[in-house]
């Protein structure tokens, strides 16, 4: 990893300057695997580090579908995502042009982007997703680089091993992972193991090229509460780290995706042990969503579960928007599930060690605004200030205190009470 | 408190059969103290226990402010509240005539109501809360047990104890319990400890005529995270706790109110000492809330922290709006506070120990539901099936599943490549 570290010093410097640490510290980070900065070499991006020591970071995915195909929104839905505070953006696109989203995002934003690239491997195959070759697998990887990707996810985890725990276990829902079931489905018709997993070294190839950031996927990915911290979601986990291992001897940044649904007290053991097994690679998570009967409000049964995962080490968060389970999301579930996710990820930054003394300030700040009542302050602070300022002026009062308590504001009588100043 | 439970049979046996467990096992909890069923011995409801081994239960605070009085508009959130599953209501009015809300409450409902009284004293004593009468305090407690109040929040833990460490400590918010702040004011105007602390006795004859339960309150309340944790808050978890052990020797039912602002990874220690303190008394809890910078979106902070905080032994959850720190809430800020608050407290079910089995069915039954792509199931079994039903409507498909994947939807392609059935 040292002749990575050396040929990325202007985006440790940047990262560094944006944590607000030594650069020292984010090279040494970089050179054990522990954080990933996702730069393709062919492109010019505001960079992020992701892992250990570093703030929480968060991604949103956007896209189109089979059956809603509007690049223009999705592009949209990116920029609202930016301005709400995502690192990064993913292009899932699986309708219409697939190459039109991603070009979109690549030139008109500098936030690092990622895709998954088997998707179009398999919808660009004749007739059906497992009449692809396994190089249409690695050529899609290729494309997607070349376009100036920065970070793919590539579910090379799911291989004959993994399968077989599936084929054991009695889970309720196999398999909830699109790039997952791809995988599957063609290993099953074609009889042979995962290409990215027999071929990873290839892969390893590609990647270095372009100083491609692999985001080793979550084929195993539980679908609900019952399905997690099961074997084959373990077996996935062993694989990856093996996977991180290899990447790592080949100058290769790595990070490992995770779940999925899994109840709240079994977040911190899957967390931690995905650390033990990926030797602390950086841990990427969908949600996790904490129950399945939160249909509607799965970006809030998601923040809770990232909130708590985000406390016992994962370091980057992808967004849940309230369609989660029911549609493709609209431009305004993303505003939504973008902002959630940014305060899930500031509550983990305000705990996380190594970070909360540089993330707290803000908290602080806020306090001292709410004992001074000073609400244009308030709305400063806040991450959704719009949404404050709405809520508040719904209801007046004639007071400088809010309309819950008016004059009987619990702060005014007690600086009254004790003879404070304002 | 054996008088107490042989005087409760009927109570006992209803709450036995809601929770799906044995009448002895409810009649032993609510001996030992470790539950409370709270019923007033003049009216008739439909009991919850709230407590160890019981299902989480959630409160819904309504009721006017000084700017916006309309006891409709209040009675109607309650309405609301009770329909998304809240499990009783509390009646803060602060404008108006104090009486009215909460005799509809008592009237139109069978939910158990509360109420913290000294609200009434403050406002109804002449030209300034702080010339209420400890006369008064106590009889705003006989008046509202008159009406058939169940619960009333009594902030007997604010005595010159507690008022010393505070004076002592370098909080920024100082005090944001409403109630907190009238006897702090009280006792620094009157020169004297606080009436419901020194005449404790008192209240524990008033509460045993009508069996009325207590719910011992928050007054060191912290209103940021930075205050949680610190030594006024745990000097009144002592106070709670040798009031609570008083209440039992007396046949009085006790629970003690919980913090408020608390950052996430120290929730667990501070409900864990407040079981301590208070020898396992009943723990309800606002929030709490986990970041200073969520304003406009506290019902999900407070979701985070109340899931959490459950997931270490909170019992009572009361749940928290998008207008929390801000307004007065409007009715659809109590809908969707109350739906939050629901799923958190499922959230909680999914993983608390002796309910975890009992609550973890309906789980598995969306997750079957969801496999079988069932969309009707699924939006029956949702906490809010509604609005799953209007985001699944925005955006259909010819498929059927969902807009996201359409025919692309991973549990179909696995269904279909690992032979399974529908």
């Amino acid at each position: 990893m040292r002749k990575l570290v050396s040929s990325m010093e202007s985006q440790i410097r940047r990262v560094a300057e944006k944590e607000g640490v030594q650069t020292e510290h984010v090279s040494r980070l970089l050179e054990s695997g522990y954080i990933v900065i996702p730069c393709n070499n062919r492109r010019e991006t505001d960079p992020v580090g992701i892992g250990r020591t570093m703030k929480t970071k968060i991604n949103v995915n956007v896209g189109t579908s089979r059956d809603y195909i509007d690049p223009e929104e999705e592009f949209e839905k990116a920029l609202i995502a930016l301005k709400y505070g995502s690192d990064t953006i993913m292009d899932l696109s699986t309708g219409g042009n697939l190459d039109e989203v991603v070009r979109k995002l690549i030139e008109g934003t500098d936030a690092p982007i990622g895709t998954v690239p088997i998707y179009q491997a398999g919808l660009e195959a004749e007739k059906a997703v497992v009449n692809m070759t396994s190089d249409d697998m690695f050529n899609s990887v290729r494309r997607h680089a070349e376009h100036g990707v920065d970070f793919v996810t590539i579910h090379a985890g799911v291989n004959q091993n993994t399968l077989e725990r599936l084929q054991k276990s009695e889970r309720i829902m196999d398999i909830v992972s699109r790039g997952g079931a791809f995988t599957i489905a063609w290993m099953v018709h074609n009889g042979e193991d995962n290409p990215f997993y027999r071929e990873y070294e290839y892969l390893l190839e590609i990647a270095k090229e372009y100083n491609l950031t692999l985001s080793l996927g979550d084929g195993m990915r539980p679908g609900c509460i019952d399905d997690a911290s099961d074997r084959p979601k373990y077996m996935e986990f062993i694989v990856l780290g093996e996977l991180v291992r290899e990447a790592r001897k080949h100058g290769i940044q790595a990070m490992v995706e995770g779940p999925g649904h899994v109840p709240l007290d079994e977040i911190g053991t899957s967390i931690k042990a995905m650390k033990h097994l990926t030797d602390n690679a950086p841990v990427y998570l969908l949600g996790p969503i904490v129950t399945d009967i939160g249909l509607g409000h799965d970006h809030i049964t998601g923040a809770i579960g990232a909130a708590v995962a985000g406390m016992h080490g994962a370091d980057f968060l992808c967004m849940v928007t309230p369609a989660e389970h029911l549609a493709l999301p609209t431009i305004d579930d993303i505003r939504q599930g973008t902002i959630i996710t940014r305060i899930a990820a500031h509550i983990v930054d305000t705990v996380k060690p190594d970070v909360k003394e540089r993330a707290r300030g803000i908290d602080r700040e806020m306090a001292i605004a709410r004992s001074e009542l000073n609400w244009e302050k308030q709305f400063r602070l806040a991450v959704d200030g719009e949404q404050a300022r709405k809520i508040k002026e719904l209801r007046n009062t004639s007071t400088d205190a809010c309309s819950m308590c008016g004059d009987l504001c619990a702060i005014r009588i007690v600086r009254e009470a004790l003879g404070k100043k304002k």
